[in-house]
């Protein structure tokens, strides 16, 4: 029983195209094509047009899209990195697009991400959308894009992400410079050996966490946590980063066991998630407990509890008085808690 | 229904301990226990006691194990690289163990890595046991342990791997210094912005990659494919790394319509594998094809081929003349084809 799995982050609109990375003249007649597309970054957040407040719940934050024109010059910048993130994965031109390319063979509209340190407010000011912004709080602004959106800046944060940390060579300490159309960082030391072989320390970096819920041996609650940094009352799944060597199962046991005391048997992954703050690769698992002592790992853990499937139920559908709040749907917690009430008490 | 998987290298049989690597007076008191057990690598490679040659088949690759005495003078260089594994798991001193920690309560056994740039002739002489070595090919040489030691090697390799690579800080190019019993180094630069907040840039990575069985629409033929460096007639599965914002189930059908030209519809994932070469999650999965014609990536894979069930089960199961060869059983790529063929053909 196969069931396909969709989490926020994880649509992928483009055709990461992934062979043209090391193709620079097809890169270039892209960069100038009419038809392509370029979101910008500043500081990692994309540039948006936000709803406007006075017309309430309508509408929804949209990523704002330059052409080349209106971003050509900061393409120069030696700061400027550009990330290409694939084609539109459209066979046909839509009627709204104009150009041919190569007398006459239309091909779909590539997008770039543009990442720049350049002034915020002289950036703003290229837009000509209303409400534009690059907001201050990931974790919580780019959870109201649509989902075609996310997907594509999970892709361009992630790897924004990485060249903002990653810009000289942990092997030996010298500058890198961007390669590959933003997949790749070479060390400029001709001496290094990194460039021998093919080594991680150029690619870009995805870190694997675990994210479970862990079920009561009597299948009829969960075990939910929180930190001292979520909003009152919230209580969410717990997760840790997989460690190396260690497999996702043995990952989800050992966290659990880490943060709350409980002891876990039978592990069954369920869906992934990426999460671009900086570069995660959340693994979404249900987890059956084999012990029920509770006894949390202060430092990371405010309080855990196990909540009852009515707790649960009344929390996510809004009941009169509900005991604690998840997160909001755009979260693999929220979906994995979802998952377990809609699935049946005895696994 | 939840099947308990587990491959090579993915065995824990140490309680990692995570909170005692920061508990400084409890380490050091473990490196001079008696009972404390160390494992020698050099440039990478565990110092292994070979079956003998003229035994035949007798006896298994094993890890040689150090008391302090013996690797005493090796914790005192700087160059050398000390990783806290873990404890035993057993609840329970065996009849061979001697001593009594603290006054009575007994503590199961601490395990250390020891990475040393030491002359390796040298280092050899240190073991009693016969036929010592560090094995050359990491790849062939680390699939002889039992599975206990393996999961062992996965660990201590992984972050050994990471500390040969990473000692520079990639934010600011500074050296940074070993810290929290080997799973972390900060910078040693006191103005680096590495050191406000919690960044990956101090931890060790680990890469996820996608590894998949692609069935065919008619669910009795299976697509393998071999890279040039593999031995002659050998084939297996596709497999490529995790993109950033990417997720698990997406990575397997860009890498294999890249490889394969394949289109790939439902995927499901079976098991992962920690490979410490040098520090992958290969995650596991079964995905059935939506088109079958292939076109291989060329610079990656030098033949992708239908297998029917027959020829694989024939192959597996040695087959008078099996029309190819799988890798080893100690690889996560033979369990997916082994699950396959124990499957129902209709998913
Ligand atoms: N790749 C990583 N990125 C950030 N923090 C990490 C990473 N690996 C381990 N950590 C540590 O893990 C802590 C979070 O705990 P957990 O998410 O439960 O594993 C952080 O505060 C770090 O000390
Ligand atoms: N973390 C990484 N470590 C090594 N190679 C990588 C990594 N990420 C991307 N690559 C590239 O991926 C190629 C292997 O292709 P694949 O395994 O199919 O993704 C390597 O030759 C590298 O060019
Ligand atoms: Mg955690
Ligand atoms: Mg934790
Ligand atoms: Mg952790
Ligand atoms: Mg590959
Ligand atoms: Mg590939
Ligand atoms: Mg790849
Ligand atoms: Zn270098
Ligand atoms: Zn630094």
């Amino acid at each position: 029983e196969i069931i396909p799995q969709e989490n926020y982050f994880s649509r992928e609109m483009l055709d990461r195209l992934s062979g043209k990375r090391t193709d620079k003249t097809w890169l270039e007649a892209k960069h100038s094509d009419p038809d392509t597309v370029y979101l910008m970054f500043s500081k990692l957040s994309p540039m948006v047009s936000a709803p406007q407040e006075d017309n309430g719940a309508r509408g929804e934050t949209r990523l704002c899209r330059f052409r080349y024109e209106a971003v050509k010059d900061l393409l120069q910048k030696p700061a400027t990195v550009l990330i290409f993130l694939g084609v539109e994965r459209r066979k046909n031109p839509s009627s709204s697009s104009s150009s041919q390319n190569n007398g006459g063979t239309w091909e779909p509209p590539a997008w770039f991400a543009v990442g720049t340190d350049e002034d915020a407010v002289e950036l703003l000011k290229r837009c000509r959308e209303k409400n534009c912004c690059f907001p201050k709080s990931p974790n919580r602004d780019l959870l109201k894009l649509n989902e075609e959106e996310a997907g594509v800046v999970a892709q361009a944060r992630s790897v924004l992400c990485w060249h903002s940390r990653y810009s000289f060579c942990p092997t030996c300490g010298s500058s890198t410079g961007l390669e590959e159309a933003g997949y790749k960082r070479s060390c400029l030391n001709s001496e290094c050996r990194s460039l021998q072989g093919v080594h991680n320390t150029c690619y870009p970096r995805v870190d694997p966490v675990v994210i479970m819920l862990v079920v009561h041996p009597d299948g009829n609650q969960c075990l939910l946590g929180r930190k001292k940094i979520f909003p009152t009352g919230m209580f969410s799944c717990l997760a840790g980063f997989v460690e190396p060597g260690e497999s996702v199962e043995e990952a989800v046991r050992r966290e659990v066991e880490e943060e709350s005391g409980v002891k876990v048997g039978p592990v069954q992954y369920v869906s992934c998630q990426p999460w671009p703050m900086p570069s995660s690769l959340m693994m979404g698992c249900l987890a059956i407990a084999v012990s029920t002592d509770i006894s949390v790992d202060e430092s990371e853990i405010e309080e855990a509890r196990w909540f009852s499937r009515e707790q649960v139920i009344d929390s996510m559908f809004k009941g009169a008085r509900p005991a604690f709040s998840v997160p909001p749907r755009q979260t693999i917690a929220h979906q994995l808690i979802r998952h377990w009430i809609g699935i049946n008490a005895n696994l």
